[in-house]
Order: C-alpha cells, then structure tokens, then sequence
C-alpha cells in the first residue's frame, strides 16, 4: 500500500467571508440571496478585491433542483456576480455540501491550479411547504433502506439522542439547554433566521396572549416554556419543535488566497491549517454505534493531524446542531468532551459564549438558521468574523484557533476545518 | 491583478477505467450500476489494485434526487463498492458532472492531499417516463428565463442548429451524417445503449412490417430511413428523433494516480497533461452567438495550452454530442475544422473512425448512450481503451494523444480533458 500525504502543496488563507441574511423569503430565489452574499463578502476584504482575480467558484448546495426547479447552479451564481467565464462547480454532500465547496476551494488552491477561488453555499428552501422540504431533505438518508419506511431527519437524530440517552443517561432538559444557549447568541446576531433568544420568544408569547385575552400561560423561564407541549411541540421524541432548526434561505461565501499573496488583500488573513473528511454508512442500521458520528471522529483526526493542534487548542467551534443532540454529540466527537460528558458541559455553561470552549457563537444552526448549501461556509463566516473582530455583539476576545464542524444527513458525510489567525 | 498558475503542482494519470452496460435498466438503481462499473474498472488495472488504497471518491451525477428520489448519492456510492469511510464528494455541473468530477480528482491529486482517488459518474434515468426526463433535465437551464417559458434542451439545441444552419448553411443532411457514424461505431461497442447501426434499425424495421404483414416501407439505405418522418419524427426542428442522445441509465470509473506512482500499478498509465473548465450565461439569450459555445473555446484553450499541443496534435476525441449539432460545434470550438466546416469535415468521413480525427469511436452520446452524470467520466474510458489497446473491434491504432469534451446544459459548463500516452 502506498503511504499517504497528509499535506497540503502549498498554504491557503481565508481573505473574505459574509453572508446573506437568513431567513424565510419566500420571494427571493437562489439568485437573490447569493448576490446578497457575494456583496457582503466584497466589503469584507479589507484593501478590497477585483471580482475579475477570482479565478473559480465552488458552489455547495443541497438540492435547488427540487427546491426551486433549478439544477445546475454553479454557473448561474457565477453569472448572477458576474464570474462568468470562469469554472463554476457544484458540490453536494446534503448538508454538508459548502463545507465540502470550501474543501475542494482549498484544495483547488493548494494544487496550484489557481490563487484565488471563491467558495460558497445557497440554499432556498421556503417556496415549498414544511411537508414538502421534509420529505426533500429525506433523499439525503438512505432512500431505499430508511426513507421507504417513512424515516425522516427528525426521526433519524431522535433516534441518535435515544441512543446517547440509553447509553449516557442524557436527559430532554439537557437538549434544552442547547437551545436555549445558541438561541442567546442568535439574539446577537443580526443576520440570524432567530434573532431572539428564547426567553423574547415566551415574552412575546406572553404578550400576545394578554392582547388577544386569551388565558396567559403560567411560564415564568424559558425551561417552563420549553417543558410545555404547547408551545414545544414533540417532533420525534426526544426532539421537540426547539431541538431542531428551522427551515431557511440563506446563501453564504468566502473569498480563499494563497497563502504568499493573502497579504496583498489583508492584514489578517485566516488561515486554515486543517481539513479533513470523512464518509459512513448512509442508513443508521448500517454503523455499529449511534450514539457518536464515526465519520466526524475520522474528519476530525485528519485535520487535527494536518493542523498538529489538539482539541484542548480549539478555542471556539462552530459544530452542526441541525437538531440539539447533534451538538451534543459533535463536541464529544470532536474530543472536547469526553463521550457522555458533552450534555453535562453544555449544561455548566462551558460551551457558552464566555465558557471555556464556545460552541456555535452565531446562533449554530438551530438560531441562525440552517439553509442546508449554505451552512459548512456560513460556520466559516462566523469564524471569520470572530478572528478578524467584527463579531460585534457575539465577539469573543482573542481567538486565535477555531474549528467548523459540517455534517451531511445523520453523518454520512462529515467535514471539519481548523483556522489560524498568527 | 495577481498572475494564474496553469499548471499543476504534479503530474496525474489515469491507471484504469470502465462503464457499466448503458441502456434502459428499470429494474437497476444507481447503486447497481455503480457497483457493476467499479468492477469493471477494477479489471483494468494491469497489476491489481487493492481498493483500499483509493483515499478519495468523487462522484458525478446530475440528479439522482429527481431521477430515483436519492439525494447525497456519494457516500451511498463509496458504501456500495466498500470505500466508506474515505472522503466522497458528488459533483454537478448537469451533463458536465462527471467531467468536473475528473477535472476535482486531478486537483486532489495535484494538490498533494492524496495519491489515489477514484473519479466516477453514475446516472439512473428510466424510473421516469419520457416526459418526466425531459422536465427533470430541464431544470439544468435556466428555471425562470427559459423553462418557465416552455424551454427544454431539444429545443434549445435546435435554436443552436438553426443559427449554424442561418450561418453557414448547414442543412438537416448533414446532421444526418453524424447520427450515421456514431450509430456505426456504437455498433462495434457492446456496452453501448445502441450497439447497432442505423443500417441495422432500419432493417430489424423492414423484418418487422414483413413478419406483421404490414405495408413494407421502401428505405434501401440509411439518408432514407432519416429522412422518413414516420421513423425519424421532428422532436423539435431541425432535431429529429436520430438526433437526440437517448434517456440512459449507466456508470462510468476511473481511477487516478500521482504520475510518480503510477507504473506501480500499469506499464500503460495514460497521463493526462491537459485540463480546462468554463462557464457562461445560462440562458441562450444572454449569449453573442449561439452558433458555437463560447465556454467551449475557453475550456479547450486552457487545455491546449497546459498540455502545450494544439488541436492538429489530437489523434483522437470523444466529444459532448448530445444532440448531432452538439457533435458539429464541438468539433469547430475545438478548432478540429474552421468555423461552418464542421458539417462539411463529418459528411467527408474525416471524423469517422477510419478518418484523419475520429471523433466519438464509443458511439458517442448518440449511440453509447447519455446517462448524464456518468457521460463524462464515461468518454474517459473510451479514451482509456483506445490508448491502452483494448477498444476491441473499434480500435483505432497507435493513439498517443486524445481529448474529451463534456458540455453541462446548453453550454453554460464546458471541460476538455487531453490524455497522453508516451
């Protein structure tokens, strides 16, 4: 067997990143919300940058072509910016589809095919109904083996949670307060599909009900909120309405440089010194142990290596929490808990945004909002902002190594990035 | 504006490939398909491989969640041939998507990232009926300029054939040609969806009517039989039924290895030393010129210029005719014949298989077959059996150097391959 390179040919850097707003637009397509993304990218890069340097662009997105009829992607979003003639490529691995688009940039660089490359994610989601983008979601598990028997997403991770429940004793409260966490960084985020915590959520609620004088629920935390089936409805037990994200459009991009002329556009260049991937079975019947992603393990070992940085080093993350449990699990994963511990760390505050490892700064997923193409670069987005200090609100001070953690359908495919600011 | 690289950071070759069987397999999904091409492709390496030393998988593939409901057909791929849990990524560039699928493994390679990585495509079509197809592959134009007003590629393809016709006075014979020769080369080709000549159609046809009792047509060649519009009806004019590429379903392998290590697993690596990849405008109407593809030119620029020959050097190349006035262009943008030749070179026999530059010795899209995501790598691999000896009763003797050409939609994605044997 013939021995492995573990190294990149030559460094890339991040000089740019931003995103669309996310949301439910129903009247934006596609193209609309890259163009909102493309622009806000622009002005992030600090001595600015001619669209006519970029010489590819690497498109992730789950599945426009029964979201909104359009396949082929890529060259559109190349044509809506203006980068036609250069090469467009669509990349799809569910929801990991953009943090793989960021891989392959990566590597597109690293070969040294090219010096600059955007990298980018859409998705539109909302011109559909709930039932519809469900069951269009689904086609990322097994569809023989698992969507034929009605499985769907919800059910899927429901029965991951049962399973670290079964093994670890984790219970729906500790779920809970995952929610409730990212939900408070959402409130600062202005771009988040939630931008309130959800404490404003059961105010407003609170409030409403008083208007319409309706009986005023007895809530007087967000726990009581979420502990009552009213207003947190069961969607797969365990996973009520608030473990999971909701469904968004959003489109999100970031400009890659090699890393001997990221200087020329930025003083703080990103750079990303780890990227790693791995795949696994499709349908959950087909890996020996639910209750931890095999593949997030893998990716995570390769860019650790690649990196030569450890996971105790990571000092902000941003994982997938498409439902509460994943995050649970990816910071178990991702070795910064050990396995069992993530729900207990979660619930001392130490993956809050002043704790000692804070996880899904934005909002994550589940506050910020999930447009499935959209998310591996919208994760890279928030790093971004971290690292170059324009997280404003959410700022955490100092970070100086942070990680992506990008999945795609229950973890057939994960993907996971480290950055450097030196 | 910083300066391109153009070549890559190191050498690439093909060491083995091979397709699945191309037909109308109702009875077979993509994983069946898949499994049969990887195998086959497994055969051809000279000294074995032992697929555990493939560190990557890419995947084309047009629309597998329209097609058969089953979207993130990457990991699902790698499962099916034992890969999990390496790296597998599905690329989408429409009926581009296994050519950018190539071009993304010869980046991986180049990059350093990995030495080996299987490069694929895979396409099941026929759980739809015609018309389903049709709107399926639609959606790869542009949804809300050109769909929404009726458009589908026949017509699309035939608004390209009416501007050369406008142009150059290429007449509906001509096209004729063309389906005449790939019919004849597919005929030699067993894997091929049409392994017969149009000759042999014609005939099985005038068999038929006798046995039935049935008023026997009075075709005595082939131009008869076309031009005969109770066997070749217009599907949209000038495109006749024996334009059009049919609906397919197939799979096509290759595996890819660092030039260094190679001749470890073959005596014949096929080394490719040119790769090129260009977008454009969706929509027909945001376009100059509709008589040639302007993405077309770019991509074969960009290749040419790599590989540092020029279209006379090419002995041979398998080109994107999904429709017969596909094949004509392509062979003009390539700059095989000068602007309007096209036509003219095809009716002299010049591209036949015995002629100065055989174009689409397979049978092409029109007589192989056109599972669209599984096309490009699948031209690849009449390429590979051609330059490694093993095309059977087409091969064409003493190929060294060799070109692909795979269009996504009407142009909006082109990428040209050049292959070299030394």
């Amino acid at each position: 067997m013939v021995q492995r390179r573990k190294r990149l040919a030559r460094g890339v850097a991040v000089i740019g990143a931003g995103i669309s707003h996310f949301g439910a637009f129903k009247e934006k397509d596609s193209r609309d919300l890259f163009v909102e993304a493309f622009q806000s990218t622009r002005q992030t890069v600090e001595r600015g940058i001619d669209p006519r340097e970029i010489e590819a662009i690497y498109v992730g997105n789950l599945s426009s072509d029964c979201f909104e009829g359009q396949a082929h992607i890529a060259p559109l979003m190349a044509e809506w910016v203006g980068l036609n003639p250069k090469p467009a490529t669509r990349t799809e691995d569910a929801c990991a589809s953009s943090g793989v688009a960021l891989r392959e940039g990566i590597i597109a660089v690293a070969s040294g095919l090219y010096d600059i490359v955007l990298v980018s994610g859409v998705e539109s989601m909302n011109k559909l109904t709930t039932g519809r983008v469900t069951d269009t979601l689904a086609a990322a598990a097994d569809a023989i083996y698992e969507v034929s028997v009605g499985a769907t997403f919800p059910s899927l991770y429901a029965q991951i949670a049962t399973a670290h429940m079964a093994k670890y004793g984790t219970t729906e409260e500790q779920f809970m307060k995952i929610a409730i966490k990212n939900h408070n960084n959402g409130a600062l985020n202005p771009k988040a599909h939630f931008n309130s915590s959800i404490r404003d959520i059961m105010n407003s609620r609170l409030a409403r009900a008083k208007e319409r004088g309706q009986p005023i629920p007895s809530w007087t935390d967000e726990m009581e909120f979420l502990k009552d089936p009213s207003a947190n409805p069961i969607v797969a037990w365990p996973m009520k309405l608030f473990d999971c994200s909701p469904i968004t459009d959003g489109a999100a991009c970031a400009i890659l440089a090699a890393e001997e002329i990221a200087r020329n556009f930025t003083d703080t260049p990103i750079h990303i010194i780890g990227t790693g991937q791995a795949s696994d079975a499709q349908a959950l019947h087909g890996r020996k142990d639910i209750s931890s992603l095999k593949a997030s393990k893998l990716a995570a070992e390769q860019a650790y290596e690649m990196a030569g940085v450890t996971p105790q080093d990571i000092q902000l993350a941003e994982v997938h929490d498409c439902f509460t449990i994943a995050e649970v699990v990816a910071t178990e994963d991702l070795g910064f808990f050990e396995p069992g511990e993530g729900p207990k760390a979660a619930e001392e505050g130490r993956t809050a945004r002043n704790g000692e490892k804070p996880v899904n700064t934005s909002g994550g997923l589940k506050a910020k909002g999930h447009p499935v193409g959209a998310t591996g670069v919208g994760q890279l987005v928030e790093v971004w902002e971290q690292m170059s200090g324009h997280a404003g609100q959410r700022q955490v001070a100092g970070v100086n190594l942070a990680l992506t953690h990008n999945v795609g359908a229950s973890g057939s495919t994960v993907v996971v990035h480290i950055f450097e600011r030196r």
